[in-house]
């Protein structure tokens, strides 16, 4: 069902775009946030390597480079960060490795009010998202955790923030593991990851997000999610 | 003598590369932020569209795609909008297109004193980068300029933020440039956009962004640039 979901809605961009005459990096096109890894199936030390090159090589505010990365993947340590999720991140269990992204204010560029640190780490991580995906490994940014017990898990010091975990390693299979998952995880959890997926892959319209000349005010805050498209 | 110093630092990377059989995304790989455009050079609708597709494809913390992007081509209102800028953007008027990033925190999500709505931002305008690499384009972003006067040109309401100015073209020449460059912005402006050009290409090494297990800080703020490669 995901899978013919997803297709209609990849279809029709696919279509959409070859109108416009439109040649998107593969590597942003096909791009998607996964919720099953091969959990026994380790990433290469070169892919990971190129991995953190390409979120190294960022452009940030005033070059600061704002972004400390702290890579994890022994089995006890990932298993002791996924219990410091929310509930909802239990899928992240089967990623084989963990990427923590760190920061904080003083590392980066403040400019009225705005603390670029922030804005620089999604630079880096979107780097890193797309490179992922050039070495075929999937990725998901996770954001919701309780930060303290993260700080505890890797020794992170209190005046740094957790800003997110990406998982990262191949995709596995949801349709050919279900019987598995579904002993493994019951009906709900995963009936839950089921529509996540769905959800994850629509999109505003171009018309809501980009005007032209002058901000053409769409407020789609009641209609969050009109177009098709993954995440 | 930026082209042999930063062919110096990116001969560097690539031997370091081959030697750890890392296979970067090309578009990752050759991407920098460049200082002058081809002025006269519109870029055609097509590749713009990709950019924005590329924007708009973003992950986002609860899909929540905080992103709204004004995009000006217009050479009158480009005028006014490098007027707003702090005088060290100068060179941001051989751009032949300036596409503003805005948002504010209710659009995003908001996490134990983190609003996303900054790190979405950055995710969105990563993927438009590498896009615009990808479309043979060259960008810079921009984040020092009198927020509330580009507020007045773009139409922006007060309670929105501008995030940052993205200057989009093709590149110029600067070498080839450099006689009729000092003419018009005189020798002190000409080598100031030749140094932030050298500058721009160095980045902290991957021992000092990277640890693995646990945090293992390298505090190198009295230090902040002692790796090569791209801006």
């Amino acid at each position: 069902m995901i899978a013919l979901y997803a297709n209609l809605g990849y279809n029709r961009e696919v279509k959409r775009m070859r109108n416009q005459k439109i040649n998107l990096l593969p590597e942003i096109q096909n791009r998607s946030s996964v919720l099953l890894y091969e959990e026994d199936r380790e990433i290469e030390p070169e892919k990971l390597a190129a991995v953190m090159e390409a979120a190294r090589l960022a452009p940030s505010a005033r070059n600061l480079q704002p972004w400390r990365y702290i890579v994890v993947q022994e089995k006890t340590q990932r298993d002791r960060m996924v219990k410091a999720m929310n509930a909802v991140n239990f899928w992240a269990s089967s990623a084989p490795c963990l990427i923590t992204l760190i920061s904080h204010p003083p590392l980066g560029y403040t400019g009225e009010g705005k603390c670029y640190y922030l804005y620089d780490c999604g630079l880096s991580v979107m780097s890193l998202v797309i490179e992922a995906q050039h070495q075929e490994l999937k990725c998901r940014q996770i954001a919701a955790f309780e930060e303290n017990k993260i700080r505890g898990i890797l020794a992170i010091p209190a005046d740094w923030q957790v800003i997110v975990v990406v998982a990262i390693g191949y995709q596995g299979d949801l349709e050919r593991e279900k019987p598995h998952l579904l002993k493994r995880w019951g009906i709900e959890a995963y009936s839950r990851v089921e529509s996540r997926l769905l959800n994850s892959r629509t999109r505003k319209t171009m018309e809501e997000i980009v005007s032209y000349g002058k901000f053409n005010n769409q407020d789609t805050r009641n209609n969050n999610q009109t177009n098709s498209k993954s995440q």
